[in-house]
C-alpha cells in the first residue's frame, strides 16, 4: 500500500470512529419550553425537565419562554422555587426568557424579575422564531 | 463614475435600507393555535394574543384551529366573548378553523358557528400540515 | 405527432392522474402526541384522536409519547381505558413510547407496562427528534 493511500484510510477510520453514536452518549438536540402556567407543579415539572436533560444529554440547548401566568416562575419574591430557578439560570445550554408584553399587562418591572432573566419583545414570537429554526417545542403543562 | 456602475451602486443602497430590520419593525412570522380548551380563561387568553401579537406585528399570520372543547369559542350563543370574537375574525392575517369531525361527534351544524368560521375535514391535519409549511406551534392553554 | 413525444404526452397524463388528489383521501401524515396528565379526560381525548385520525386518514403515523403523569395510560392495573389502550397498540401505524427517565422517577418496572409499550431513554428527546424529521406535534390536553 502506498504511503498516501494509507494516510487516507487512517483519516477514514478516525472519522468513522469519531462520529459511531454510542448508546450511551446521545445527540444533543435544542428545545424550546413553552411556560404560560403558575402552577407549582408545571412550574416543578419544567425545572426537573431542565435538570434531568442535562444529565442524560449535558450539551441540550434548553430555552424557557414565559408569558400570561408564566411569568410566576422567575418574579422575585413569588415563586417558592427560587433557589432552583436560580440554580437552573446559572446552568450553561439554559436560558430563561419573559415576554415583554406579558410584563407590560401585568405591570412587572425588569427589577422584579431573577437575575439573568432575559426580556423578549413577542414571546410567542420568540417560540416560534426558535421552531423556525429547527428547535423542537414543548407545551409544559401536567395535569 | 460611469452611468452604469452609479446605478448598479443606487440598487444596492435601495435593497439595503429596504432589507434593513429596524429594531422597531419585527420579522412578520406564522402562527396556529391549538385550542382543545372551553375554560373562559383559555379563551380570552388566545384572543388577547392575537390582538396583541397583530399590534407589535401587524402582517403576522395566526389561525386558531379549534376542536374538542375548543369548538365552543365560536358557537353562537354559547361564547361570551362574542363581539371579540367576532372582532378577531374580521381582522386581517386571521382565521379561525373548526374540525368537522369534532362538529359531527358533538352535533355542531355549520348553522351553529359565528359567520367566517372556516370548517376543516380534520384539525389535527390542519395543525400538522401548518406546522410541514413551517408555521409556528402553539398550543392555547394557560393555568 | 412523433412516437416519443406521444409516449412523454402519455407519461405526463398518467403522472398527472397519479398525482392528483381527490378530495375523500387526504394525504398521510406524521404526527406525535404529548401526553403527560393522568387525567382521564386526555387519555380519552388522545384514544379519541387516534382512532378518529385512522378513520379518516388511515396510512397516518401516529405515536403517543408519555412521561411524567403521562405514563397512567399504559401502567397495568392503573388505567381504566385498558381494553381501548391495547386496541389502539394493535394497530398499524401507532406506537406508545414512554420515557425511561420518568420510570426511574416513579419507580415504574418494564413489567408494569402493557405489551407492547416501548420504552425511550428520553421522552422529550424522543419528541424533539420526531419534530426534526417533520413529524406534527400535538401537546395532548383538553380542558
Amino acid at each position: 500500500m502506498k504511503p498516501t493511500l494509507l494516510i487516507a484510510c487512517g483519516a477514514l477510520v478516525a472519522v468513522t470512529v469519531l462520529g459511531a453514536q454510542s448508546p450511551s452518549r446521545p445527540q444533543p438536540y435544542k428545545v424550546v419550553f413553552d411556560l404560560t402556567s403558575d402552577d407549582p407543579a408545571d412550574q416543578a415539572a419544567v425545572l426537573r425537565w431542565l435538570r434531568e436533560v442535562a444529565s442524560v444529554n449535558p450539551e441540550t440547548d434548553m430555552e424557557v419562554v414565559m408569558y400570561a401566568r408564566g411569568l410566576a416562575l422567575v418574579k422575585t419574591g413569588q415563586t417558592p422555587l427560587v433557589d432552583e430557578v436560580k440554580q437552573a439560570i446559572g446552568r450553561p445550554h439554559v436560558s430563561f426568557k419573559v415576554c415583554e408584553i406579558a410584563m407590560r399587562n401585568q405591570q412587572v418591572d425588569k427589577s422584579q424579575l431573577l437575575p439573568n432573566v432575559a426580556i423578549v419583545p413577542d414571546g410567542i414570537g420568540e417560540i416560534v422564531a426558535r421552531q423556525r429554526e429547527g428547535w423542537g417545542y414543548i407545551k409544559a403543562v401536567v395535569k
